[in-house]
């Protein structure tokens, strides 16, 4: 099943939407620049339909496997990775002192999701590399950054980020790895890991891990772990390559989607203890796990708007060419896309895809803001409205991705719970997205907790007066038609109220609070792509950028079947979170089977 | 992973909620005996759960395959089948005079509910075998009747469906297997059918298919269609079995899941022509199909069902076991059940499958009335009911079934991305219910098209009246609390409207009508799960029929909860039928890709 990176909305979003001007005014932001982004995507959209999107259902019949204790990844995938390196994609917003190239994240946002769509097994080890090199640009000593920097942004070697353990999925103040003292300022690591994505790999030389673990003297609980720097080969004095450094593969999760890409659980010093240096301070592990963390949450809600675009586009390919009898009218033979039901399912599709990617690159476009701004306001503000983001992007987006995914293999009818046709691929690859890098129920207890109980109210506040503050220019220009400025300004209302409940109730009751969070985070949303949906509308009217007048004609159209159809969705949200907070909790001791059964 | 039949609530939908005795006192209805229920069920829970369910995963992980020509299902399989023919399972509602037991749909409700739920891939079978006894007492001659009944109900043999062909999926007009008459009353059959369940199995010596095909002198589209009895092994004169006739199974398909059920392609008169017998009259295959297929509707539909029911206990199982770290208050490790979202999971999870139950069992009870009813005027009210009422069992249950297996794996977290915990089964098997038998969007366009539009409304609004009566008499003697009746009668007014409104601008616009005949088909059916979840709150509160008094405690708790929650979900179906009629139709030519790209 082919897949074609939609460069027309990649480019409406960010160059027409967004605006690059914004940032390219700020100083480090000189690269966001329109004619460099269109060159930059062409150029990787050649790379994702020539090398990545031929090897994505490669990767699910031959699965990553173990041979020898070593894991061989599928056929194809190490010279993709290779290609993937040539074209320099690997450093793309790494820093340039260290050999990245620099730019923005709102250049990566529409990249990632072209590569995620083409494969996402493939583009998860790169994902995981950019994630390393975050958190040692951050936490790293000068010599740790010129130790590992230059290799992991060329790609000479990958990295990955050791969190779980069989007792502490999400709860991580159950980790047990332990870190003791080498006595030469090293440490010795033992303990095992699992669920670790390309812990174990045929395409590099070497593996930087960053491995959470406890101190002998840590305090329990989340605020005594540590971070290190456990390579998979031990380096000498000039940086080469020595001995094998205490980490073994001990085995391969069998999954139930992303087969392409090796799911490890790695043991750390069976002999003693894995050699590791501490990266950052003792006991702030957590702390350099969340720089990582972050990155990742928005590449993965990335990944779920990619995997529910492609997913889609198979769909609609699909009903472009199935023949069938229409419904209305017996003999009329015609593609199954003119069948009202099937044409309504790619509607909402298409339409709700395309509010995820102003959701999700809004959010790149605001990381950008965060990274770029000097002003001490503008800067706090803006690392506010990305934090803020953050959960939305990653909750969100992967939701509708697997939503999308199931709506798109209906649209296959019998074919598509056929192996061989490729949309049961997606529902299956889909299926991570709301699960790691954590879950969408920790993305809404971040989002309630951290982001909206912690500063009061502040970040979210702050953004529903702009988007009201928006809503009301609208409206008094009349800029777009009254039946979307209706529905935005409900969607508004009902957020502005659930928001302020939240407040007043959730820090008396916040078990209450936390079980209406992911609702929550759907209505908040869902708010801030109408925004986005209802600017598009206007932007797409004066159609002054370039793109076929076809494109901004249907966009527009698009704006109103969401409005329409999708936006409605707030009222059950805002519903949920409306009802009496004792419901849930009336049936919490039956459900914990305290002393009943319930069937 | 275990399934426990849900025994409690079984009793109390069949026997308290819809009761047995308007039953029991039609002529032909007298086996609905609460006693006798109680023992059936008692009876089939054990062979469930000792027979069935261990072997669910086996059936996945060692799919049906073809080895020389002949299917080989899964290890146990046969044996099970054994032992479900031993029980007299098979003949269960199949008609006295053939051996059948002449039980009322309402007791095979609850069966088949936690047979699929033990095992979706076997119980596939026998579902088939009990299509084609229905097609065959109904439209068969005595000779016919006689050859082939008795060995289908006990199970000797097996049946199965023939539709679909690779260029006709749900379009059956498009078919073109061909039937030539021989000369001597018997025709000859040649011809590709795929996706046949069972179509070739190691449990019986014989298959009985009945195949849909074309007469020579057929006029063109589903008018032209003929049912024919096609048995795998011929029989002589005497009935007993003979040489093979000419069906050959040319392969299995490589399904995303239910895997233990083999799905055949079947190439019949590879050497000229298969021996088939005409079943019922020609050209009227369809009419015939349609009673199999009925029957086969509400048995996916309650399939669904069951595969929700299976995956939400083994999430609670899970969730009452895994300790992690609560979100609220750092240190407190307990079971997840008590994290609020997973337990908000659990919770709406158990309320939708609740109420997804009384909608199927209703459904099953109104079978019933319509086969026992003598008045020719009830007879034929109840005939219309049960007809209004199969598409929605198909169509919501299903996407209940989806939607639980889906949110059952999210309280999994990682784990259920590991195919051995066993929840990735229950999404991969669930898949396929909203698919066969017809789609979710074949279900609603039957709603809407032949059971609201054919009767100008008479059978929706037969039904919403009624809805109408007990909510005026629970409102006057305030049976239930106000939030329940309130809610009900919220999504009650809004199927009225939504109903007016489709019968009145969609007769003249049946595209838009079947454009939001979906959300129809979910806006009813919540309607009529809302009605049947209001009573059973009030019969709970009576308390009445024996169960332990927490069992009635919590189902209140589990409608107030129902209510606030879940019902408001009418208000985005309404909306998207109370959208203008023209938006989905915008985007038509542009989905079509006429001329234009979208992307």
């Amino acid at each position: 099943m082919n897949y074609i990176p939609p460069l027309n909305d990649m480019a409406f979003v960010v160059k027409e939407l967004l605006g690059l001007e914004p940032l390219a005014a700020l100083p480090g932001g000189e690269g966001a620049e329109a004619s460099l982004f269109d060159a930059v995507l062409a150029e990787s959209a050649r790379l994702t339909q020539e090398v990545l999107v031929p090897l994505n259902s490669v990767g699910d019949h031959e699965p990553a496997h173990l041979d020898g204790g070593k894991v061989i990844t599928p056929q194809g995938f190490k010279m993709a990775y290779e290609q993937f390196l040539a074209g320099g994609w690997n450093g793309l917003t790494a820093p340039v002192d260290f050999g990245g190239q620099g730019l923005p994240s709102i250049f990566a946002a529409p990249l990632e999701e072209m590569w995620h769509g083409a494969n996402m097994a493939f583009t998860l080890g790169p994902l995981l590399t950019r994630g390393a090199v975050e958190a040692i640009d951050y936490a790293g000593t000068a010599a740790q950054k010129a130790r590992y920097l230059p290799k992991l942004i060329t790609g000479t070697w990958m990295g990955t980020m050791n969190l779980t353990e069989p007792q502490a999925g999400s709860d991580l103040g159950a980790l047990r790895t332990r870190a003791v003292p080498a006595g030469d300022g090293t440490y010795r690591l033992t303990g095992q890991k699992i669920f670790i994505t390309y812990g174990d790999q045929d395409w590099t030389e070497n593996i930087i891990h960053l491995v959470l673990a406890r101190l002998p003297d840590a305090p329990a609980g989340v605020r005594g772990l540590s971070l290190f720097i456990v390579p998979k080969v031990l380096l000498n004095d000039q940086g080469n390559l020595a001995a094998p450094n205490q980490v073994r593969t001990v085995s391969l999760e069998h999954k139930l989607g992303i087969h392409g890409s090796p799911t490890c659980m790695l043991s750390y010093g069976d002999e003693g203890g894995a050699w590791g240096e501490l990266l950052g301070e003792p006991h702030r592990g957590l702390e350099l796990m969340f720089v990582m963390m972050n990155a990742a949450r928005f590449s993965v809600g990335v990944q779920g708007l990619a995997i529910g675009e492609r997913a889609y586009q198979g769909a609609l390919e699909y009903a472009r060419t199935r023949i069938q009898g229409l419904p209305v009218g017996e003999s009329q033979l015609q593609p199954i896309v003119h069948h009202p039901d099937v044409l309504r399912m790619l509607v909402e599709m298409d339409a709700r895809l395309q509010a995820g990617r102003t959701l999700a690159y809004y959010a790149g476009w605001m990381i950008d803001r965060a990274h770029f701004e000097i002003d001490p306001q503008r800067k706090a503000w803006a690392q506010r409205r990305s934090d803020l983001l953050t959960p939305l992007v990653k909750g969100h987006c992967t939701e509708l991705g697997v939503w999308a995914s199931n709506v798109a293999l209906q649209v296959f009818g019998g074919m598509g719970f056929i192996e061989e046709t490729g949309a049961a691929q997606h529902y299956r690859d889909a299926r991570i997205t709301t699960i790691y890098e954590g879950t969408t129920g920790i993305q809404a207890n971040d989002l309630v907790g951290r982001k909206l109980w912690r500063d009061q109210g502040l970040a979210v506040r702050e953004l529903l007066e702009e988007i009201s503050a928006t809503l009301k220019e609208f409206q008094e220009g009349e800029k777009v038609g009254s039946a979307i400025l209706q529905a935005q300004a409900e969607v508004l209302k009902l957020t502005v109220q659930a928001t302020e409940r939240l407040l007043r109730q959730g820090v008396t009751d916040p078990r209450w609070g936390l079980g209406v969070a992911v609702p929550y985070l759907h209505l908040l949303s869902l708010c801030v792509s109408a925004w986005w949906m209802t600017r598009s509308a206007w932007v797409a009217a004066q159609g002054r950028g370039g793109l076929p007048a076809e494109f901004y004609r249907q966009k527009q159209n698009v704006v109103s079947f969401y409005a329409a159809h999708v936006l409605p969705r707030a009222l059950v949200l805002a519903r949920q979170i409306e009802a009496p907070g004792d419901l849930l909790e009336s049936l919490r001791s039956s459900m914990a089977g305290d002393g009943t059964v319930i069937h």
